[in-house]
């Protein structure tokens, strides 16, 4: 099979393997997540530099770019272009002075890699920003993040095809999936999936997030950020994150799998339906 | 149940959850995983704050050193100390004064969050660090990797109790687990066993490393920094993870389960088992 002939999904590459299935050993072509290194820059200065999938990038720059508290609104983003070298790619971002004013104050020296939200803290202090308040939203039912679950998992094109990526979805309050976004890492997706609803003028809080992950606090405090009143999770939260959402006032479930799941903090906002 | 009685699994506490399982409902005690910023000094000097499980704290600490270059050898880490504070951990470090000169020259500003190797890099240059060569070992039987699979699921105590922690086990040639750790983060989980590998004086050169997580290209580097010649994971690699251990001569694996693998990159150092 010729590589180059292969219809590629976006942000994934054909590579040769050799595969053992059942005892029996071929040689195949496999679909691999791409993995570039993608800087992030604000107004002409390199600020981040994280390991990310090459999908959606303007997206995954202004979600980052909010949800780390960097922009306050998706109006403070003037411009936004990717550009490709040699080394990866870069995210070249126009932002309002204001916000650029802040950033450089800051003085941090952001970076990250696959799986990282956001670095650059040196000191203990600096590393757990506070978590802002959530509205709660309308109480969800257990059936809708079943149902989110589902329909997350029948739209990761990119992670049926390789294996190896994270989902965030935001969705409608009985579980209709609205936008999905992947990536190699689950800060990422988050974060792209936080980017698409800003540029679309879309307000979070009137649905829900379900992520492939386990839920981190970084993960809390991203979607609390984007003013989520509950966040879903395939895999089991730390208690950090179930802390953190409690102080947010988010509701966070987890272990959502096959119609179970385990609420974490704030059970008042979901409705568990049983079966009596 | 009273929390405080309960006997308290390293890197886990007991937190209030409602349970949806099967259509009932109950209200639970479970474990979830400790996730705690832990700060790396070197000679007095803040360097990088990491989310991390408060288990082994030590081995991360040197294995972070060792796999991101920081040090060279075991023995240029004078001394190590854990210290509490409100805010979190610091793991104070005593190291020579010519990797502390390097450090600084570096002048970098280091951070990571879960699940992030290193941080610091501002700029595309920077963050791909080319992998070492490795050493090729001895072929390494498909059934040894099963095995070891299966004997590191055993060994996650922390996993089992939390669901939430990713796991690196280093194996002998055979398939035997000899040394296992785990955290919340995946890199911070091999980066513990790299140091744990390191202060027992055991060459990692010896055996495999086996890993819960996908392969994304930090992991194989780090691999390759500690000199082990296969990486087994669990999950699907990245296609810059692959193309990274083509290059260092390390043999890659993934999608390890059941019995059944994938290998990306260099087969020749492993011997697939078939059924004839």
């Amino acid at each position: 099979m010729n590589v180059n002939d292969a219809p590629l999904p976006g942000g994934a590459r054909l590579a040769p393997v050799l595969r053992l299935r059942d005892g029996l050993c071929s040689n195949e072509m496999d679909w691999l997540t791409e993995e570039v290194p993608v800087a992030l820059e604000f107004n002409g200065i390199s600020h981040a530099v994280m390991l990310a999938t090459p999908m959606d990038l303007e997206d995954f720059a202004l979600g980052f770019s909010l949800s780390e508290g960097l922009l306050d609104h998706a109006s403070d983003l003037y411009d936004c272009e990717v550009l490709a070298c040699a080394e990866g790619l870069t995210v070249s971002m126009e932002v309002s002075s204001r916000c650029f004013a802040r950033l450089k104050q800051r003085r941090r020296t952001l970076a990250g890699r696959t799986g990282c939200g956001i670095c650059g803290t040196e000191c203990l202090e600096q590393v757990l920003r506070p978590a802002p308040r959530v509205r709660p939203g309308p109480p969800i039912r257990s059936t809708a993040v079943a149902r989110a679950m589902h329909g997350m998992r029948e739209r990761q094109v990119l992670g049926q095809a390789t294996g190896a990526t994270h989902a965030a979805a935001w969705c409608g309050p009985v579980g209709e999936v609205r936008l999905v976004r992947e990536d190699v890492g689950r800060h990422n997706a988050l974060d792209k999936l936080i980017g698409a609803l800003a540029r679309a003028g879309i307000e979070a809080h009137g649905g829900f997030i379900a992520i492939t992950s386990r839920a981190s606090v970084e993960m809390v405090q991203k979607a609390a950020v984007a003013g989520v009143p509950l966040l879903a999770a395939v895999s089991a939260p730390t208690q950090l994150a179930a802390q953190t959402a409690h102080h947010a006032g988010m509701c966070l479930a987890g272990l959502a799998r096959q119609g179970n799941l385990v609420v974490y903090a704030h059970p008042q906002h979901m409705v568990l339906d049983t079966k009596d």
